[in-house]
């Protein structure tokens, strides 16, 4: 190994050398190497092009105070000086993580419907969030008596994150693909997605009617004795910027809490602002019985996740705590004292701001700039979004809703233009969609300045979206 | 919730309205409150008790550098300014990760032993990375044909994290008990702790043939065609402090060669220094196929967490790329650049002041100090370590070999009154043990001084200690 000798070793050679990327083709990044971003600050990045470009996708959906922020960074330096990290086992605690938790639970107690939630577990992202969603719901099943009550539902197109366990929550063929995922017991419900999803000619009521009929049907197939637990992002994220139809989400959970089927929420996403609102808990008012938060947490400057749980399933657990022993789930850095500093300055700093606000305002003026600019487009079938989580779906005949083939990559090619256009965007694995989901501090200028490359990205594609529109004529 | 009006609202009662706390009982926490711990420096916390400690447990095996370092706070801080977060989804990359993975892998190659090892996969915590190894080893198997081959060993005693999947491999029934744990294709072998589970009059060498004979027993049993890898940590830290036998991980090593059965080395506390060398792969001339790393490798400032592949394996995976498409595994945080940047320094900063060396030196200090100061104690079994990696194992009867129920928490009486007498240490899960593990710039004053409070709280724990051996007796 000589690289260290050479400071010079190019550092994208360096990087094929060196890393398995999570999610990204070996061969691709063989071929075209990777793409190094650099320097970033508000919502623009150093691009691999050689210039800025809009972060279009804050990072994975996560940046919602933008990038570079001072605050941010005086904190995390400031609580490293005084606890650089400790850890909550045992009962051990420290300051930061208390507060941060009650800030938590002060922030839902604010929504209408969530003054049920009533403790916080920490871990550090999404999938282990998730993950100890999975764990806690049969340890609460086996501790009320109710060993049998296992099975979870999720959605085709969910994304709930990649630990084996979560990966098996999560609905999207490609994240399972080789890995023995799904796991035994998970059953996955059609995906509420009316444009893509609905039969010729379907309302988007009769379509909902359809999917409530057939969670109706599956708990009395597989038995509600047998089924701890559905799990639903508010909005799919991954899987496209998937609104759910009108009142689904109010009858699903209806229908769970007939059966004491336990609803959890995953708003690892949703959380923290994006959708114009604090949670889509609130936004939607929904009665989560488990809640997972991550990302907007800290805008994603230091690994921090949430599962909150309602007082109920605290109860169960601490009914049976002096018998059956501790609580034995736990990661060395739930609760870590730096990152629960930086959410509460995070969240602070997005209260002096109004940044929620900004997102609802700055969303509204997003989706209609899309639709102004990129409304007539021959190849784009739909533009959506709630807050500023948004999204464009690519279709190969509008006129008569021809999709193209995943594999064709569409997404993918118009993506790969905005880049060079000068904004940052991202092509998602389960149907052709790019999303927006720019940082929750954005202004007008901004998102005009984003659009307007977008729909050059867009116009420079055309040939070739052309090309693979005739594949699938 | 009035909470927030009342500034003066007692942080302990806060906690426990607010937190789930990881591996902690709820009804003891209602009861006693949790233990607050407040600013820390060098290997000195402040304590719930109103004074400081010296915290042999640097954390959970984690500060390796100790608390309150000015150069990674000043690390964080400028990597937050110029690149807050950015993922490497997708061919994605940053410079930090780069060089972290380039310094990762440097550092195992200078290891005898180590140089088949080729890319580095990253996470935010020990339970991730294993959670990535039991994943990756299933789809390395079904890509190269053999998908039958997905079973996986482990040993009794062990700790390998606590995502669903991870918690099955870990080898402590604590953390099964009630989680539906192990998972299906989990299979524990007999922990390789001569001092606790050898017969009667069995040698070490003896005991390590017994145990060797075991894992031939069982390949053979389950079949070599069904049984994907076994995974071991050098040392076993949370089962005890449990150093293996003589030439056992050697011959273990052997016979899964010999049967086409991948070796993962779970380096999560050995790794960075700990055992007074860089990795336990080099202090034991391992040959592992996956490592997998956290904890010290930001000296927890800060969640990280890597999956180190051998060439091996990276190329079953770059073989079927172009064909099988990307490896779609991955986290939000993996390659965090802040993290990665704070990982450089860290490393950076233990070379500077031979923290490894010192980790050697100070290791046979305390273990020489314990032996002297304890090793007469009537209730003390064994005293042993490796670098700073030791631990006490209590006994009921020493000259008898009869052990206390785990039940009693011996070793938790003794914790208690060492934290009152000024040092924090950790009683452990699986036997009785409390173990050191301070952080790797400990000094011998230091020790000397910890090593007093310990024999101090050792000495107030023994009225006590006497009446549970009776209850043995």
């Amino acid at each position: 190994m000589d690289q260290q000798a050479n400071p010079n070793y190019a550092l994208a050679e360096l990087d094929k050398q060196t890393m398995l990327h999570p999610v990204t083709s070996i061969a691709a990044l063989e071929a075209d190497g990777p793409q190094m971003f650099g320097k970033a600050s508000g919502v623009r990045i150093a691009g691999p092009l050689g210039h800025d470009v809009i972060d279009f996708g804050a990072g994975l959906w996560c940046v919602n105070v933008g990038y570079g922020r001072q605050e941010l960074a005086d904190a995390a330096a400031s609580a490293m000086r005084d606890l650089s990290y400790y850890h909550l086992f045992g009962g051990a605690s420290n300051e930061p993580a208390v507060r941060l938790a009650d800030e938590i639970l002060t922030l839902f107690h604010e929504q209408a419907g969530a003054g049920h939630l009533s403790k916080v577990f920490f871990g550090t992202s999404g999938s282990d969030a998730n993950d100890t969603a999975y764990k806690l719901v049969r340890y609460y099943n086996n501790l009320r008596g109710k060993p049998e009550k296992k099975k979870f539902l999720a959605r085709a197109g969910a994304y709930h994150g990649l630990t084996y366990a979560a990966g098996g929550l999560t609905g999207i063929p490609a994240y399972h693909k080789a890995f023995d995922l799904p796991q035994e017991g998970v059953h996955h419900l059609t995906c509420p997605h009316h444009f893509r999803f609905a039969d010729a000619g379907e309302t988007e009521d009769n379509f909902c009617d359809r999917l409530i009929a057939e969670l109706e049907r599956t708990i009395e197939h597989e038995g509600a004795e047998t089924i701890a637990a559905m799990i639903a992002e508010p909005i799919m994220g991954t899987g496209g910027v998937l609104i759910p139809p009108r009142r689904y989400l109010e009858r699903v959970q209806a229908l769970l809490r007939k059966n004491d089927i336990l609803f959890i929420a995953d708003e690892v996403i949703t959380g923290f602002g994006r959708l114009g609102s604090w949670f889509g808990t609130g936004h939607y008012g929904l009665r989560p019985d488990i809640v997972t938060l991550a990302k907007g947490v800290t805008s994603a400057y230091f690994p921090l996740s949430a599962t909150v749980i309602s007082e109920d399933i605290f109860e169960t657990l601490r009914d049976a705590s002096a018998e059956h022993g501790p609580v034995m789930h736990g990661f060395t850095y739930s609760g870590h004292p730096v990152g629960c500093s930086v959410a509460l300055e995070n969240l602070a700093l997005m209260k002096r701001e109004n940044i929620v606000a900004n997102a609802a305002e700055m969303g509204d003026h997003l989706l209609r700039r899309l639709r102004e600019k990129a409304g007539d487009h021959p190849f784009v079938g739909d533009i959506r979004g709630e807050g500023l989580m948004a999204a464009v779906e690519f279709v190969a005949d509008k006129a008569e809703r021809r999709f193209f083939r995943l594999p064709q990559g569409a997404h993918r090619v118009v993506a790969r233009h905005c880049l060079q256009q000068g904004v940052a965007m991202r092509p998602l694995p389960f149907i052709e969609v790019v999303s927006f989901s720019p940082p929750l501090s954005i202004n007008p200028a901004e998102i005009d300045e984003g659009v307007d490359a977008f729909v050059r990205g867009l116009e420079a594609a055309t040939p070739e979206l052309v090309k693979l529109a005739a594949d699938v004529a």
